[in-house]
């Protein structure tokens, strides 16, 4: 089990029997969904969705509700659609990265080809839109259009700015666009099922803020690897063209890769050199640091709220630290 | 003019000043709404949206809502994301097919490459979303989200399908998926915002039927060609393993059609080679005459309508049919 499973845990612990059942009950309405659409399709999906991680967004979604969280079928379709949208963009990026694995398991475009990766992932587009529908609740759909929008737009805006020199708020603001939003989204669709009205804006902040962390933590593994752990070959977002915080932080340090033209960088033996290099520079310790400011003015911003609801929702704050520690 | 074309004005002009006033701001819509993602996605978005044809789907939804149709904004805001769904289909399309060209003009592929259409497509899908989300129409979410599914579902079927000697209702099947759903949802929208609640299913069974004819025809004019007219090759169906009603006839009346591998069919000569010698047996003929009946049956089970709303129904079905004769 590794940090964020005993994280998941420990807050699942927290949120009580309640939050417990409506995992299980998440896992068992995703595989049901993955496998309803046809041969083919199960195949794909379920690959995909099985693979789909530690279930971040619909626990933060439950707890945004309660803990205990209420265990209507609307908050469980909820979570369900955040999820399947998580996995759509899943889909789609391996369709953009061409990647032949995430999480150690072929992709779905290894798989099954480019093909049935753009269709399989606007199915799961749909199929969660229809989910929320079923919840028959306009805020709901607003707000998860609204993350589904600004999601694409993030990915637009990180091949626009591929292998540029970008500045660091932009940066910042492409990672509340491809991350962020999903997480303050199931904050926000956790809290409009938790009838907590008045909290909705400071929940769904306080997603945007974890999320925020979540994605500059990232960006500091994929400089450190190692690509036993990440799946992938360190210094990945170099060899895309993704420029992350650690690089912009860096090349303020050292005139050499400042000056390095990005596009050179082509094998995976250029990156980790590259990677080493931006490691000497200390732009990992400050990448790092701002994420952790970032998750203690989450908590802090935090609104009002009983005390163990409060406590859980810390505690997931700080299983997406943990994961990177 | 083209066929299309002048049957769209006479169907206009059947719904008064209210549908062509509604028309306009539908174009005005999609263009601000390509325009207002960056610039980036604006061109791209853009190109797709102003190449997207004849709006055949926002007038059929206009229409169902009545003639004239109410002059609503949730009447315009539903016409707006079936367009969106639409264009989101022809990116994603694109991102299959690899196809250069669409309707004359460079695709979002082409243009912008793979990754820019996927998520240039998974924004349109989003957008659409979010614009009946604005309605505050439950049901109208439920409509698009469904058919949303059925098209990504139809485009998975297609490509398990590819070069597979599939029976004629397999084929129907396919051809309800991932075409005539979305002229089935468009009815239904009109019909829900028209305040036409005991004709809803009536209308959208209309839909249905010249979504299916549209695309009988569809797969008609492909064997048929001329490039000049369809923008591709004859036989690009054949090219890329698409089993179509014209093909499924005639091997059953050509024993050499019925023996060949298409997998060996590669070349545009080969192509164009096949489809003549599909025409020659008569299955272009009877694939119309199907087509073509159920155009008929559409219009005769039409529910109770208004006379005019009824004729310009009827126009429009009359279209489908005209832009293939």
């Amino acid at each position: 089990m590794n940090a964020v499973g005993s994280a998941v845990q420990a807050v699942v612990a927290a949120g009580g029997d309640a939050a417990a059942r409506l995992m299980e009950r998440l896992e068992a309405r995703l595989i049901e969904l993955a496998g309803g659409h046809g041969a083919l399709l199960g195949r794909h999906a379920g690959d995909t969705i099985a693979a789909g991680g530690k279930r971040l967004r619909p626990l933060l979604l439950f707890l945004a509700a309660g803990a205990p969280p209420p265990e209507s079928e609307a908050l469980l379709r909820s979570a369900v659609a955040v999820e399947l949208v998580h996995s759509a963009t899943l889909v789609h990026d391996d369709v953009l990265d061409g990647s032949p694995l995430r999480r150690g398991r072929p992709t779905v475009m290894a798989a099954g080809g480019r093909l049935a990766a753009t269709a399989t992932g606007d199915l799961l587009f749909s199929r969660a839109f229809a989910e929320l529908a079923a919840t028959r609740s306009v805020a709901a759909v607003q707000s998860l259009s609204r993350a589904s929008s600004e999601l694409a737009t993030g990915e637009l805006m990180q091949r626009a700015d591929a292998w540029r020199a970008v500045p660091t708020e932009r940066y910042l603001e492409r990672c509340r666009l491809k991350t962020a939003v999903l997480f303050r989204a199931a904050c926000e669709l956790g809290a409009l099922e938790g009838d907590d009205e008045d909290r909705v804006e400071g929940l769904a902040a306080f997603g945007e803020g974890i999320g925020l962390a979540f994605q500059l933590l990232d960006d500091v593994l994929d400089v450190t690897g190692p690509p036993e752990r990440t799946g992938k070959p360190r210094g990945a977002d170099l060899l895309d063209g993704t420029v992350t915080l650690p690089l912009i932080l860096a090349r303020g340090r050292d005139p050499e890769l400042a000056a390095l033209d990005l596009r050179g960088v082509i094998t995976p033996e250029q990156a980790a050199q590259v990677s080493t290099r931006i490691a000497d520079t200390g732009a990992l310790e400050d990448t790092r640091a701002r994420a952790l400011d970032l998750v203690a003015s989450a908590k802090a911003e935090l609104p009002d709220l009983p005390e163990r609801q409060r406590a859980a929702l810390e505690l997931i704050a700080d299983g997406v630290v943990e994961r990177y520690s």
